[in-house]
């Protein structure tokens, strides 16, 4: 039986389209043949985001990138703060991952006990209010941050990111490593060989998941909190 | 001593100025003398915000009314569902409350048990989220929804929320009444004294819970995961 | 690309033979070509697992199973209850999933809020410390028993399925449905359409999340506390 | 409009008549014009309350205080463990604050993140009993102890907080200081200039935060758990 | 090896004697020979506690009652509230048990959910708050309150209570009961009997468990927070 | 009154016959006269139960044994993962203790903090998971590990355990320590007198609250979800 076509929309919600290019490479790999990726940029917002208050922007041009592109299989939030996450499905019907949240449902699938290594500290409040909202706090034995700014990853940073992952490991009994941000999607590898635990940035792995969603006949709800809001036009959003 | 002058920015999320002047109204007058509230309207949106998409909407467009705003002593976020609320606290070190947060923390001070009453069932997922959040979800019996939209509300529905109020005391133990929407300002009163528990909907309370904050020396910090995201132009924003 | 070729164990706990190929059949359609899916059915114990000891004895046939087929892509084990995962990932690195775990994991996906509908009574204690482990306690608005044992599952059983699902929909909230029995595979299709929100059991959707897994080239972790136990012979155990 | 006059009946559990003095001036300082504090000694018990023990010999004086004090216009009771809180609640409809919820409450309205600096390391297990039950212990990066008693606060003992504060900072990420004491009164401003974070030990914010709630007509529940106990004389305890 | 000699000090919080007598019986039949129960009432207060204000002086006198019967090999408070009982962990190193822990302990050791039959419903947010902070709450499927007051109990309220039990059996799933009041102590036959499931006010079991840990050599730790508080005279309180 | 005659039955779910004679040893003493201890081993797994996947070998062991017992008047399963608790209580109404769970209700009755000392690091995470289901993970300041295997506990090894617990108590602030092994039965007077706080590994201490349970007249419900499981055979597991 030859696999449907299936096509998956990745929103980047920050406005960096080197972001956006290497993510979508990295769904398109994921995803194989009989796939196809739609990458959307932010056309609104900061390159890195930090903050909750660049969050909260990205969320909204999230829903906007959204409602421009109603036709697509699934939709995949490419970034770990999953900006927008609720409001976007409210909007449609098609499974709707976030990198976050599916980073999350790999680590506790492969492991006990894992530890995300993030940006920069200031953002580690956000991620524990993410790992409770998640219901994985419980598994999460420490957030790491290196301190490199989403922007300088790449490159010289990536011994930063090993060097935390390792301290997770042999320090706080990590046993996998979530990499928490969309940027780090070309990390995956170096981390998973150099420090020898599975390890995601829910990239590659969120866009399987929203195909594996999709494939299973599974939507998203429209009853209860996820109906669609009565104030958006309901005509341009769904699929017949 | 006579007080110093206090300037509250009242931000109404949603773009209903009659809410903002009902809620600008009850803020000032629990204020009294030597106070001033300046109340905004948010620019773009909905009339009565109901569902998550609808909110990331208002949390952009508050970010941009507080930007607006930089030189309040104070900032009262007007809208249950506190839009924005960690995102504005990144950008002023003012004290910022918001309503649902301000409820809870009266809930909690004049009752060992107390319930919400809310306009539409689709929003309890959103209300269970936030008793979570502000940790208080352990103190609250139930929450309750009248089916009246926030623009429904007044005049005949009073009687609906009074009937919903007199069920969660006797039926669920509630011991006070937390009114989940900045519309309901004007129903304090009918449902204090009909059901004959402390009832709010956090306006004007949250008005004088910030003015306590700011008259005690408090401000909002400035370090951490509430620093001023480099992104935004300090010098607007803070007051010397 | 072509898709490598992915071969599935799928573990069936209970001793039913019908109950294994029907698992089966719905893991081999939702994998599509280029998937081949090994089935194999517990040699000792029950043919429907409602209790605690008789998941005791589950969990200890489903080790001997995986033992016996060390070389799988991945494995599924195909009960509810998710009888001996840990020690399970303890005895491969290839990705481990349970169908009660997918199945969680598929309900925070698409709805805010789910219910749990299942065969006695008697098995809701256990199900609530799953919902515990697994971190969706706050998402889950009930657990409802049909009273129906799973071997009684099938024809007339359906509209007592579909009945109590319709009730935790507009009762309770939900907002999708988790079919708490690897037997309730064949229901899936009949409760979406008929209650009008998504649902499932898990074995077709946990198929796909453990090819999802694998092929975005995460393996269960072999560090801490998931380390091969010594008393464990490795050599015939792990992959080259 | 002029404010109506308040008057606050401030009850220290503990039997120094210095602490009482230092934290009516504190209070009557936040308050201002027109309103009038009444402050109160504990008769029995000890000077600086340490222990379980002693909490309960407090709060039972507590008790006495506030039925010997019936028409005040609302209560704080100024020791950080809250000692008979639920209790004085049951005898009075007027506003009750604590200064330890008082402080939790300022913390999450401006802070993400808090610590709590505590005098003696034996008091850490009760900290954390009440950070649960207050619903902050999420929001809490960790309890310092600076091993100086209640009656030894003040002086020299400034430098060892202010260190113990900036560590919380530094290495906690701490965005906040609670000063878990009534004692520490008077060390608020040299914690909030030298550490550079928002710090109180609620004496003056409890002081505002009652008024907050009286002025917005919240009057402590009478009903539930709340309603007058029938072994306690109703005549003498309430107003009309 | 006969059993050495064993002396309980039964101390009962409120001020009823013949409460005491009943309670000192069921402890004196179930230690059996070789022990000794030496019973305590309460010298102020009342004759039911059944509010938190009432706790409060409960609390106080326990702690008198124990600090006049230093010489006891262990200490059993025998009110389902458990007042004062962290207080008196710090007066002794003898062992000291709570009937309300001691029940609780009992449940979770003979089912996995129970529910609490108690006299009150203004007592349950007080009964909560106690399954939270003995780490139970999970496993109690409700509280149910027969409006019998404690001096009420016995005689033709034995039908109410088991009335009570059988509807926490039948409706809410509750595999055992807890029996919330030191006075349903002659209750405990009868709801087993008539209802069919364990039940137990912790009265006889308390005796039992505060024996088991005694003749385990365990004792009351005298470090960290239940260290003798200084305030107190060492010299009268300890045994050799 | 003479004591009935009460027989435990002792289960070690391991092979190590010195195991049991050691543990059956400490619960005969425990009980002293009027008792009988009949011990049991495992006839199939390890000597030394470190796993995840050899304790699900060890729970269908331990329900075989007890299946083989069905007279006693109570059952102590004696390892301290508790390996087919709840199985076991659905085969027998007797009173049946498991040494981790009887352990922490020793912990919590005798400290307001305590922390555990295991054998290896790789067990912690099921020791934190039993934590939470035990409901005292918020009582718990940490687990440490001696990387001590059980096989190898004793003699030289005690100095490491003592050595373990004194750090748990001066750096972590236990106040208690669980000695997670139940070949850790004669360590428990060692650490006692050295380290100078409570400590147990829940095998004497469970031996006589087994007794308590029995001899108070509590036993394992019968209802719900602990009722026989129809597929065993009931003549053979109940006493008259």
């Amino acid at each position: 039986m030859p696999m449907p076509p299936f096509q998956l929309a990745l929103i980047n919600p920050n406005t960096d389209e080197s972001d956006t290019a290497e993510m979508a490479a990295a769904a398109t790999a994921a995803l194989g043949d009989g796939a196809e990726v739609v990458a959307l940029t932010a056309r609104r917002g900061v390159a890195g985001i930090e903050t909750s208050a660049e969050s909260v922007i990205a969320a909204a041009e999230t829903l906007e990138l959204v409602r421009d592109t109603p036709d697509a299989d699934a939709y995949l939030i490419a970034c770990f703060g999953d900006p927008g996450l609720d409001g976007v499905r409210e909007l449609t019907n098609a499974p709707v991952v976030g990198i976050g949240e599916a980073t999350y449902r790999a680590m506790t699938s492969v492991a006990r006990r894992f530890a995300v290594i993030t940006t920069l500290r200031r953002g580690i409040p956000e991620l524990l209010d993410g790992l409770e909202h998640y219901g994985v706090a419980g598994r999460c034995v420490g957030v790491l941050a290196s301190e490199i700014t989403v922007e300088d990853l790449g490159g010289d940073s990536t011994d930063a990111i090993v060097a935390a992952g390792r301290r997770a490991v042999d320090e706080l009994g990590a046993e996998a490593l979530a990499l928490a941000c969309g940027g780090m999607t070309e990390l995956e590898t170096a981390v998973r060989e150099r420090v020898g635990v599975p390890a995601t940035n829910g990239v590659a792995f969120g866009a399987l998941l929203a195909h594996a969603l999709w494939r299973s006949g599974l939507r998203t709800s429209t009853v209860g909190s996820l109906a669609l809001p009565p104030s958006m036009d309901p005509a341009a959003l769904r699929r017949s």
